[in-house]
C-alpha cells in the first residue's frame, strides 16, 4: 500500500516532469538539476558559473530552500533572473514545484537554467524536475566513502564535481579513490575536480557545460 | 489527504518511539540520536567518544546508512557491540526500524547507545526514535548560515557539535555569528567547538554526555 503511494506521486512528478520539459526545449532554455550535501558549494558554484559566463550566455537560477532566501539574494547581485522555491520543510524540490516556480522567471530570455535543489544526498536523486542534465557537487571534507552510502544519488547524475579541492592539504581524502568509487557506480560521469574558493576547475566544467549545451540546440 | 497520511505515520512512529524509550529506561540505556549533513562527522565522533569512555562506560551503538556497511564494520573493531541498519533507500532511521535492530544489541550490557542516523539534515528531524537526547553535528565547511536553511532540525536538538574547527584557518566561518544563529532558534542548545581529527574539546563534550546520562539515571 505505501509503495503504491509513492509510485503514484513519483509517476505524478514524472507527467509534470515532461510538461517542464516541453516548456524549456520550446524555450530553447538548458535546464540543470544541481545537487549536493548541505554547503557542499551549489550557490559558490552558480555564482562561479554566471561569472565565467558574463556577456556570453544568458543564465537563470532557481533556488530551492526548506526556508530562507539568502541564496536567491546572493545570486539577484549578479544581475541575472532568480526565483526561490521555500519547500516549506520538503527535503527536496519536485516538478510540480518547479513549475510553479516557472512563470516567474523570463524563459525566452534564459538560455542556461541552473536549478539549486535542497542540500540532502537522498530525496532529490528521487525527483526529476524535467531538467537536461543532472550534477552533483560532492565536496572534500564530506570524505571519499559517499558514492557507497549515497549509491542512487552518483548512480544518476551526468556529472559529479569534486568542490573544495583547495582544503586537500589538510584533509584525508584519496581523489583517485574517489573517482574510481564513483566510476563503478556510473561509469558514464564526468568527474571534475574544483575549488569555488580559488576558481579552479571552473573553465574546464563550464567547457563541458556549454558543450551539452550547444549539442542539445545543433 | 496528503497531511493526513503523514500525520498516521508520524503518530505511529511516535508510538514505537514511546516502546523504544521504555524498552531503554527498563535496561538503563541512556540513548542519543547524532544527526548531521553526509560527511561531518558523526562516524569519527562516535570513535572518539567510545575512546575516551573505555573501562569508564559501556557504549553500544546503531548506524544508520542508507546502504554499505563500512561505519558499522570501523566500529566493531573497537570492540563495542554495533548493529548496522540500512534502511533501503529511506532518508532517516524511524522508531520502527530502531525497534527492529534493538534485539541484536545486548541492551543490558549496554549504559549508552549512541544511535547514528542517516546523513541529512532535514528528514531525520521529524522521526523520534525513543532517544533522551538528540544532538547534531555540523561541520565548519558546510558554512555558517546552516541554522537559517535547516532551521527544524537546529531548532529540535538539545546540543550542536560545531566540528573541524582545524579547519577553521582555512575557511570563511564565523564562529560566534553561526553560535547566535543558532541560540535564536534553539535558546537552550549547547554548543560545542570540537575536532575529531586533533580530538581538540572533546573533553567538554563527554562529559556533557556523562552528566546527561547520570542526571537521567539517579
Amino acid at each position: 500500500m505505501k509503495i503504491k503511494v509513492v509510485k503514484d506521486i513519483l509517476s505524478a512528478n514524472e507527467q509534470i516532469a515532461q510538461r517542464n520539459r516541453q516548456l524549456f526545449d520550446g524555450n530553447k532554455v538548458f535546464a540543470v538539476n544541481l545537487m549536493s550535501s548541505p554547503g557542499a558549494g551549489k550557490t559558490s558554484l552558480i555564482l562561479q558559473t554566471i561569472k565565467r559566463l558574463k556577456g556570453k550566455t544568458r543564465v537563470g537560477v532557481v533556488e530551492g530552500d526548506i526556508s530562507s532566501s539568502l541564496d536567491a539574494e546572493a545570486i539577484s547581485k549578479e544581475g541575472v533572473p532568480v526565483v526561490q522555491i521555500n519547500t516549506g520543510g520538503e527535503c527536496h524540490l519536485d516538478a510540480n514545484m518547479t513549475s510553479t516556480a516557472l512563470p516567474s522567471l523570463p524563459l525566452a530570455d534564459i538560455e542556461l537554467l541552473l536549478i539549486e535543489n535542497v542540500g540532502n544526498l537522498v530525496c532529490p536523486a528521487e525527483f526529476a524536475l524535467g531538467e537536461h542534465k543532472k550534477v552533483l557537487i560532492s565536496s572534500t571534507p564530506e570524505g571519499d566513502d559517499k558514492p557507497f552510502k549515497y549509491p542512487l544519488m552518483f548512480h544518476l547524475v551526468d556529472a559529479v564535481l569534486i568542490n573544495k579541492i583547495d582544503l586537500l592539504p589538510y584533509l584525508k581524502f584519496d581523489t583517485d579513490a574517489f573517482s574510481q568509487a564513483i566510476k563503478g557506480i556510473n561509469k558514464g560521469a564526468e568527474i571534475f575536480p574544483i575549488s569555488c574558493a580559488t576558481g579552479q576547475g571552473i573553465e574546464k566544467w563550464v567547457s563541458w557545460l556549454l558543450t551539452q549545451m550547444n549539442q542539445r540546440q545543433s
